[in-house]
């Protein structure tokens, strides 16, 4: 078992990106949720590849085929499956991959996995293009969680050397967070763009790719959300993220800026809000005490790696022969996958969040 | 369902700050593993309380009673539950917390999420205490592992402003995680304590607490340990550390420090060692690609937060008047709860990591 | 893992015949329940040993101890630990056991599955006596439960040759569940219980054992419980009851009865109940269509082995010597388990029922 | 979450009578498996309807596409995915279904559980169709374990009042399982086929429906599978196969035979066979113990209800008037279920065994 996440939402994800579709089954979808759509392909088209230069000029045609599921439009409580055709996949001989692992990618730890066996073309279960089917399933719980007036939004805090600013964890209004959660590229600062895009062009140049950090924000969650040790929000969230190829760490709240704060600088001090609810007057613990949610908005960054794929000669090993060799790796890669990187977790957080409300009756 | 852990071996803990005892069940454990129980004493020393100034003055006797699972010292196959007796609890009138929430500690979010009938005394179910038991099922689940050559030790890499210096993540010697999973306050660069306790001297004359990071590495792994997205690696333990008390962030490798880098840079280049085995030159990855393990060493680093419970007056409210007002916690704190983290951490990535190797039939 | 049960209340059975104690984790207990332990108790002594002839006259005291998940008396949200001294335990050499696995019992597939390092006193984690742990946790659960105005009972259906009368499955009144949970060797017709007490005794006087059937009926259930396919009331009880030792058979409403059905005669018509609500005219599915319960009684039925200990000399092998040979297992056994059974079911259903419940927001 | 199954072999079921496809995921299955594609038609067509006048005339392209996990043939190690498209659908008014529940089927319930948001059409996701994917996933695990050694054949053991022989559970021959398992209508007596079939063609002629017993046998198993209490053989077979349509009762052995049994008669004395290997000389216990297998062949029985769906006129309730009616169910039904559940119960059996082998390291 593998790529199948929830206790009462259940996500199975399958595929790779050369097989005849890639898809998900979501099994305990609510009954009676009207899916947009529209929304939905808004959400995919947010993650497709081929929209400029800072992207992979592969095209996708990332249109889902919903299988079951839903009637009229509607979610019937029954399993939805949704299918992704893969059409526009280059014949090529990838055997040269098969004894060339590329550095970064799952190539060589697949083979040992699978003694073999795995489908290495395009990175096979572990491409890329996978992360299709965790925007669908996304998108649809986000829909799901926003008629209960949860919103999330995500956006590129960092790539390379240029930052955007942090939310400001304490105020995140709906209106931005609807933004960014309807953009390509998003950024709290849009000013930011321009850099970063120049940071983006330059590592393309140099057949090179470069890093960066998401940042994601909930807000709308109710107070009393997760359960103690192994079931909070940080663990069912963390476990989640995780799963997005080429995140390396997650972090909540003030994350590893706690290790320079003295407790009565991180501690958030309780108040109530005008409207009579409690509230803290910070969040550095971006709205989660104890792994359950405090009410205040949940905040967190993934950091993500840079694209393992790069055209400049590197060093690895041939397996066939039992030696060191190198490798030229062809192809059409995003020189940068932060910002197609975003819809992703936004669409992760969103089904971790509504497989946990589901678990407490809170839907 | 909340304080349960693992697929395979499966963990569940249980009791409280002041409940009769504490304890946790192990179901799962290979049968004919000798637990040495000297040894097991020596994990939980490390995590007891009372050492010295940089502790809680508090002293708690945790000597675990194993109830049943060992038959002549030696594991049976049927699930182990070991219990610590709370005996030195200090009778007081915790009525004030229960109106009064802490700030940065899980009173309120408890009081929401179990209706105000949460145990409040000394946290409950949410006291740092039940770190005893993640040590306890970590100190066997180590052993287990130690036999099959896996070594896991941790140190303290920043308090405040001081570092430790880093692992090498390519060149870890067994003696020196041994070294490490064996003392008290466990550092790469032992000189760096006397700095270290002096900024947790600091934070303890000023009624204040304060933060810091646990780094971990673990030698000794199986190449192919994992499994694609939701079951990697860092999926499993990232759900398991940050089931640690405190714990606000997770990253492998190097983590955060990835969205600075270069592909070029940061993609680990495979070669033959002299012993023929695959290696890679850099280790950026912390061992893992695409969740499942390389063979090089594991690592990867915590955020800790500053102890919640700090001395001094804080703002919070009164639940009982829903007006805001100051509160002032009384009781013996850790002004630093790094050093007793380490082996905590050490013990979470144990039974995370039994769990998998069991999973994938490699014990 | 083994001893683990549920997937919203999580129940985690440990101990043996002769360790130091048994017991049981329950986490994921609704918040604010008072628990009746004089109830509990009460379920206790349904089971123990050692009241009459018809059972073993081994006395254990059950008294179970409550180690943490209560506060004065009700249920605090946290797990709850409750465990019960082994303190009767016979000194006595067990080692022939180990090398002639008695007819009947698991020693000998719990030899191979744990290579031989299982604890056999006893029947170590396989004795019956951890049967006192699931009516503890189902003693539990039933309070949750009869407080929503859902009750459970059941009856020695059969024993040997004679039977009590069956459920009528639409009309079963609140007043002889609880009569049924109540009463030590329960029976619809109490006029049966002699007629069986004699089947028991002929047992019993040739050193022999006696099978029955135990019949079980819930009321109060909502209608709409359950999932389809794998999660349904059948699934989750079958999968449950299957634990009771002993158990070999489970069917719900008419069950294998129905292979001797039409259509015409099994399917239960709808109609209106004076009350308005839906009801079935009769009762063949057991309350339960597609795995989903009607709102009409749940009824069940569990086949019980004869005991496998029984006093005559059987026909087994020597595993030291690879060779057969005649075993004669001395002790205090039960000639039938049926009667002591009978809260064990119960209390298995209690407990899956109310992990049902849960996770679908129900309670 | 409810049509997914596994723990460590992931099954996952979608897809419902009328949507556009139905299928199944499995997630965990061993790379490198090569699966024959005949021999999962050859499963897939003793399941589909349309034979004779035993089943529906109703015709389904049962032809199953495999959309991934399969590379040239062989398993990769990834999710194996698996789709049925649902070609032959009447298009007719179902509006009537739903304010009529049909006696006997999931209509009622699952109105009430997915507040009438569930597909009625051809019974939704309740639908009989959707064993087809049940025995596509179980004719991929099947082939697993046959190279393994491991054989599995049932059969139609009752039918209305027509029995067929029983198993020898301590003599089954490869050669009469693997009969069994590549035949329609599989009897271990064929001869019992014709009046088998009078009694269903009567029950079709009086447009009713009949039950029967469907008796499965496992060989090849080795001693050892399966974990005490909730994660025996009878435990994790029992939850797998009440999620086949129809069955109402499971038992293993002698099942509820042994209510009658005395404990010198159920117990089967171990002996040494002339291989050298531990056997039984009998097998009441069907090749289980302490939910452990005794290396026995595993012998167990799922009693069928007859088809809930009858031409007959029945009374039901009108839900859009609050009043009881009379509903005439029309379309094309089986008027016996049991000879194409045969390779159904087996499927599930393989899939379950499947999953218990991979758990404990045995493939």
């Amino acid at each position: 078992m593998s790529s199948t996440f929830g206790k009462n939402l259940h996500i199975s994800v399958f595929g790779g990106s050369h097989t005849e579709a890639i898809g998900v089954v979501i099994d305990g979808l609510p009954a009676g949720e009207t899916i947009d759509q529209d929304a939905l392909l808004r959400q995919m088209a947010r993650r497709a590849p081929g929209r400029d230069k800072s992207s992979t000029p592969r095209k996708e045609s990332d249109i889902p085929r919903i299988l079951c599921g839903l009637l009229d439009g509607v979610t019937t409580g029954a399993p939805l499956c949704l299918i992704i055709e893969n059409t526009n996949i280059r014949s090529k001989d990838y055997s040269d991959l098969k004894i060339h692992p590329r550095p970064g990618h799952a190539d060589y730890t697949a083979f040992v996995r699978y003694g073999g066996h795995n489908d290495i073309r395009g990175g096979g279960h572990f491409s890329g293009r996978l992360t299709a089917c965790l925007v669908a399933a996304g998108g649809i719980a986000r829909q799901i969680l926003q008629r209960r007036g949860i919103l999330i939004g995500a956006h590129a805090l960092q790539i390379g050397p240029v930052f955007d600013r942090r939310f400001d964890p304490v105020s995140i209004s709906p209106e931005e967070l609807i933004r960014l959660s309807e953009t390509y590229f998003a950024l709290l600062d849009p000013e930011k763009e321009s850099a970063m895009r120049d940071v983006i062009e330059e590592a393309r140049m140099a057949q090179d790719s470069i890093g960066g950090i998401v940042e994601c924000a909930v807000t709308g969650l109710p107070a009393g959300l997760g359960s103690p040790m192994f079931d909070g929000v940080e663990n069912v969230l963390g476990a989640a993220l995780f799963g997005v190829p080429a995140v390396k760490g997650v972090e909540f709240g003030d994350g590893f800026g706690v290790a320079a704060l003295h407790g009565s600088e991180n501690n958030d001090p309780f108040t109530y809000g005008e409207d009579g609810k409690v509230k803290t007057l910070t969040n550095h613990a971006g709205g989660v005490l104890g792994g359950i949610t405090t009410g205040m908005p949940l905040v967190f960054r993934c950091a993500v790696k840079p694209t393992s794929s790069i055209s400049r000669a590197q060093h690895t090993i041939d397996l066939s022969r039992g030696c060191d060799d190198t490798l030229s790796v062809h192809g059409r890669h995003d020189p940068c996958i932060v910002p197609r990187a975003i819809p992703v977790v936004e669409g992760v957080a969103a089904m971790a969040l509504l497989d946990m409300m589901s678990g407490q009756g809170l839907l």
